[in-house]
């Protein structure tokens, strides 16, 4: 299976080279760079060295659509659509790692992330919103794949049990996000400078952040009433990692041993989904460079309220490693394909 | 004024050497160690050579006493029980930055830090908690200062002017908090090994902190009525440092900038608080070094849900700088005698 | 192949199970711990959830004989020689990635690691060095391996070229290292706490270190006279990653493009040293997780001056990834197996 | 004293005005910026909020000249020049953080910095190296200032007392220096990245950095015959801090308890040097946010080489410090004036 990856210098291009150079069924035959198109991968990453040492090119979405059977894309908003329409009624097919195609709603997306022009079609492109652990089967049918943020994985991974289980009484869920700093991306940015980061730890787009209505549109669909999102993102002094810590009121008394094994239960069948005992609480640590999302709970007797949280890689589990997974399912492959890491420790 | 700190070498012990060393007004003239009584203080930490290189003794209660016209204890839990015995009835003070005396009622502090012996006059002594922002009146008058924990000094501060002002509505806040590991103390723990820090970001204590019940206390005699907290403390790589995110229902409509002015007009008088305006958040790594608290707001209007955010240093004014403050305002000096401190940025 | 790991729980144990889990041809059958022998290693370390659950048994040498085909130790001094004496004359084998068998004298071991007991027949077990990079062709037909140190090993590497092609002139060879704190284990020891390790910089054991002796025997051997390293080791703030920087004086006019020539010739068959071109330097974070020796130069021509700085993952190539590299040449499996893994950056 | 900082938002120009804010002879009353001209500096800089919430001003020459008593700047090559022909003949001073007038000669200037324009009269400069513990009187005298690079200070005071007792044999000099990112400086650049910097550990310009023809020219005129210095940098994961360890040949047989008299004994009158007793070590963080070198040392018996390891705070004694240092000289302050600070530790 021939695959190239749009946008390859960014971090979570770097992630999705990593992974699929080890894939037994993936070739990579088309990189792109927008910034250093004259040189090799392995020169702007010597880690890749001997293991891709593919020369960047220019972006040429049409060389990209005739040399690939699958297109993985880290390129800024509208590019997607773009390639959407490009290879619609071939067997080609579409994973996104930007957020063109994680909306049900145009209107949506047009609110949280201008796109130069409208799309009319927008609900009508053969797509799915690629969370397999909601999504595995309708995934294994679609053209694309809206590969989801980061944050919005953790969270929804973390709430789902819940909310397919009606359990929740509140329809307002606090969410406080901490997040390594390689979520910012690879671009030379004040704020991501080392000394800025570095035992620091700061808030930023407090409520405002894009992933908010992501969030609230498939906890919505899973809760099957509007859930509205209390969302503080944190920027941690570390590269990788994104621990999510989530406050919901129960509807009812329940103990926290059921909890666990209502969760358990749940993701029996959802390998890169690992629930901790009541007593033990997921790190960053412990998912580290790995596709594992990794949950664990409290429960405040007094008030009824449940502190689930949440921890994945954002690059693995947040980003490429979600995006190989759904490459898995559209293609057929077994699910762990090329993803069957364990986390590096310490 | 001659002054003693007893458990010199943890890293509050520390940081009071650092800033009294500085006092105009204060000379040390007694430091203990359990562990280090054949060494300088300043063959422990050589960044006190020339500044403090006073030899560590073995604990001496009575001499401690005797010598001292302030004592500093951060020592274990019972300790400060034993010297408030000893110097009833005298001219001599005491600041602990232990707990022995932080709550209103003996069976509170029992039940969460299990002391050895029954303590039956503990709600006779003369003595106050120590948050200059709440008491700073009978602080100037009573002989035992009970210095608050480096979380509740967060809350307590974030929380405050909302509640005095009757804006909450609901009894139930959520403080999700996050600290560097200084916190921890300088004991060799497994878990706060470099290796198992850094890159790592993780909860711990998730609603069982023993910082829980003093925040309660203090948040139910400023709302008037009992306050539940929902605590949830994060271990986070870095060294000093505590960021609160405290979740609160507001009672009625009221705009971000009013906010702003209720908070700055209330912290007026508080020169150790910084209230941001809105649109800026706080960052741990602006009050580096100081005795600042600094908090930043930001407004869900959908949820009508206020979201705090304070930031201290947890080993000044979460411990030794606040410390220092209740001396001088014991002593009656200027409140921030020696600790008129520019944070160092980066 | 059964195989066996006496100290299972310090970083470089984890380490082993996290490559021998993946290792196709390996199965782990007895871990041992002195302090968790209650708990399985996954309650230790949940990173391997799932991918190694064993429990941890008390060290029974008797029975790791009895259950393994291959016994890797990271014991303290001495447990190899028992184990070594307990093997004698059977098919097993022992990677021990202590010191015990690193020295070709035992009177240098003697003076430099003080072992309680004397070994007479030191000299005459079936043993070898094991750099494969020098001893690969020993390595498969000895009986015990002694794994290097992980500072040897990129000292090793970064000057065997030069010393077997006699390019070097001095006999002094200047060692600057820098280490990660992972090197320093996971006991919890002072010096090792984040608090005191992060922002901070500080060299140790300074020309005293116990890695010189076997760095001298190594280089003096491929020099084929003797060799004195000064070497100054160095706490850096990161966990995994030492880099050595070397100072040789050249000792004739040669120019870089002839030493990289040399090198990369020199390493053509070692899959796992990677040479970097002329202007290229390694960086720790390059090999982070792999089991790569990355190695660049620089020539101060005014002074005929080399610089060889060299790369490794402390825990991989440093320690348990040789390990392994050392199993697959002494079982004739292919020497990647279980091995090529492409370091994680960022 | 009216003092203006030309560069004011660079972490030097920061550290400047932490310093100078609370010194009690200098007044801050003009401060520049080339890209934040619209804001206050606490603005930029939080930190700075209450201590100094001046405005930043276009760069304009002109008014520097006449509203300063005193100029620090720190903008790039060539505008120290203008400065300085500017307040020829006056009484103004002006102090230059920049490299501009480090060098004897304008060759050494030229070739290493490339400045647009020839300045003929380089020579003629009432000017000095600013490091007071060699040049202390002249800079008394003169009207500008050259502030010191941060590496020379380190190597300069680690080796003086060597050189000026003559003890050295050999004319080439190691230098392995070790240094935090924000030397790098507040201009986003894809290596200062927090995910680039993190958990890595790398060397750059090796024998090519700026600061080697520095360093020679000043231990050369030390040793009062030219040296050589191979010098190697590196890039270390924390935000503040210089360690040079420096590895040189001594001309006769000295124990090492003679060194350190000969060191204690030379810097008896340098306040800001620390010389550690044989066997303890400098670390960064015994001198962070401070104004101390802190130096020990370590000799290889068998080699009779010495091992001189020297730390500073990059931001503080290797360049705002010694620039506040710089001035108490030039004015008659004491020297220690607004410098008398305590490290923080941890």
């Amino acid at each position: 299976m021939k695959v190239g990856i749009l946008g390859a210098t960014g971090y979570t291009g770097l992630e999705l080279i990593r992974l699929l150079s080890k894939h037994p069924y993936a070739e990579i035959v088309y990189i792109t760079s927008r910034t250093f198109d004259d040189k090799t991968i392995s020169e702007i990453y010597p880690s890749l060295n001997n293991f891709c040492d593919l020369s960047l090119e220019k972006l040429n979405l049409e060389k990209a659509v005739s040399l690939c059977d699958l297109i993985f894309t880290t390129l800024p908003s509208s590019y997607a659509f773009k390639l959407a329409e490009m290879i619609e009624g071939s067997q080609k097919k579409l994973i996104d790692l930007g957020s063109d195609f994680r909306f049900d709603s145009f209107e949506t997306y047009e609110k949280w992330y201008f796109p130069k022009e409208k799309v009319t079609s927008y609900e009508n492109f053969n797509r799915v919103y690629g969370l397999p652990e909601i999504y595995r089967e309708r995934i294994k049918n679609v053209q694309i794949v809206a590969n989801p943020g980061c944050y919005p994985t953790s969270v929804l991974l973390g709430l789902k049990p819940l909310l397919t289980n009606n359990l929740i009484k509140d329809n307002i869920i606090i969410v406080d996000s901490k997040s390594g700093v390689s979520g910012s991306g690879h671009e030379p940015k004040l704020g991501n400078l080392f000394s800025e980061c570095n035992e620091n730890l700061r808030p930023y787009n407090v409520v405002k952040h894009r992933h908010v209505p992501e969030m609230e549109q498939e906890l919505s669909k899973l809760k099957k009433t509007e859930v509205n999102v209390i969302f503080t993102p944190h920027l941690v002094p570390m590269t990788r990692g994104i621990l999510s810590t989530i406050y919901t009121k129960l509807d009812s008394n329940i103990e926290i041993d059921e909890i666990y094994s209502l969760y358990k239960n749940h993701y029996l069948n959802d390998g890169f989904v690992r629930i901790l005992k009541p007593g033990l609480y997921p790190s960053t640590k412990d998912v580290y460079g790995s596709n594992f999302c990794e949950i664990g709970f409290e429960l405040d007797k007094k008030t009824n309220t449940l502190i689930i949280m949440s921890a994945i890689d954002n690059l693995v589990k947040g980003a490429s490693g979600q995006a190989v997974q759904n490459m898995n399912i559209l293609f057929g492959f077994l699910e762990n394909t090329g993803l069957d890491i364990i986390p590096i420790y310490p």
